[in-house]
């Protein structure tokens, strides 16, 4: 497993610095930064002696960009009060695993892994948590859960770093683009059927997490695809047997 | 268990004032300083919620004062490359529990635990540490072994603070019937598209185990099964309206 860690538009190089040497505390070495804050003499020397984590690191324009040959994403979400107060958003922050969870599900598993750390003012945004196929969260107390950004992200290598060879052996993680192919078909048959418009958007995020927290294999990814394959056909295929005699309509895609 | 930390001759306010946020997100209150820097506006900011934390912690001229009335002493010790070379220093720092261990030992226990963390630049010296009931380290990497201060004052408060509970408070899973009913819908559905006899059985058993791993709650299984349902009717729907004849469905995109 690598782990490549895409800090969001971090704010203060400081953090930036920092997150570089607990990086290299852990034996991480692959940072990716999208829209950072100017790193200069401050974010150097709070990296200390894990200035080449910070030399090494790469600058993207955009999120996907940074996401790009990435197997699994994962955001991070801090506890926050407004959590509760819209669906769409308390949907998009749960369910989430600890750092220990996630290192277990994480465990003897093959690919690029990408671990997302928001801003240090506001976290990631709906959209962003929206790519993420898995969350996870640092427990914290309720009377000041806001982490410091290079805490929660030396929590998290600590227990990503914890290496125990799993039972099983190693196993090979679904592309991102058998992934998103999965959600891109399981949209035109929600469309076929008619799901209802205002759900699509809920359920197929849900999946997203579903199949996220599922760990699919390429295998498996490559079943259900040939599995809804099958359905939109039958979808098609039940309705030339109906017609038979009478007009065949034609059908859209 | 109450948690008493102590940092000793600290040389920097930034990372007293990061220790203090660090602990009142994990829920801890008391901090005893020995002999440390002044702490002035960076300290405070960088304790930022925290700042009652820093107000209420105690300044002691020696260590064995901020200890009194301490039911266990725990010494915080890095991997140095010094460690082999002199007998007695290694003696003093082994054997050593790791932060998760160290947590298990402290389960359930009454009492106050002193948790002492050094200087920044050389830790604790051999006659602090022979004060240790215990040392606990940090496991990092042999390539930078030397961690900042306040970053493993959090990976060892994160230890500390583990409770059962995980980040989101505790979910729901889903009911064994609501599994077993949505294999046995999708049972139906596959029998409906004509899915391949022979690969039945074991797309069912992959579907079982994804959603296994995944550890599905009961609310989204139940979106799961509304899906299902509607993919169903979506077939018999389309096939009525064909027969039909007459009748155009509205079809949503």
């Amino acid at each position: 497993m690598h782990l490549r860690v895409v800090l969001v538009e971090p704010l203060y190089e400081g953090n930036v610095g920092s997150v570089a040497r607990a990086m290299k505390n852990f034996g991480f070495h692959d940072l990716a930064l999208v829209k950072p804050c100017p790193i200069e003499d401050f974010g150097c020397a709070m990296a200390s002696h894990a200035r080449d984590v910070l030399q090494m690191s790469r600058n993207f324009s955009s999120l996907s960009e940074a996401l790009a040959d990435a197997n699994l994403v994962v955001g991070t979400t801090g506890k926050r009060l407004e959590d509760a107060r819209h669906h769409l958003r308390l949907h998009l922050r749960v369910p989430c695993l600890s750092p220990a969870q996630l290192a277990a599900k994480l465990q003897g598993k093959e690919g690029t892994v990408a671990l997302l750390l928001g801003r240090e003012d506001c976290g990631l945004n709906s959209e962003e948590l929206a790519l993420c196929d898995m969350l996870v969260s640092v427990p914290t107390s309720d009377e000041y859960p806001v982490m410091n950004l290079s805490h929660s992200a030396a929590v998290l290598f600590y227990e990503l770093s914890q290496k125990e060879e799993g039972p099983s052996g190693s196993v090979e993680m679904a592309r991102r683009e058998s992934l998103d192919l999965l959600l891109e078909r399981t949209k035109s048959l929600l469309s076929e059927v008619s799901y209802p418009l205002h759900k699509v958007e809920f359920t197929l995020l849900m999946l997203r997490r579903i199949l996220g927290r599922s760990e699919l294999t390429e295998r498996e990814a490559r079943t259900l695809l040939g599995l809804i394959k099958r359905i939109r056909w039958g979808i098609s295929e039940e309705a030339v047997n109906r017609t038979g005699s009478s007009d065949v309509k034609e059908k859209g895609n």
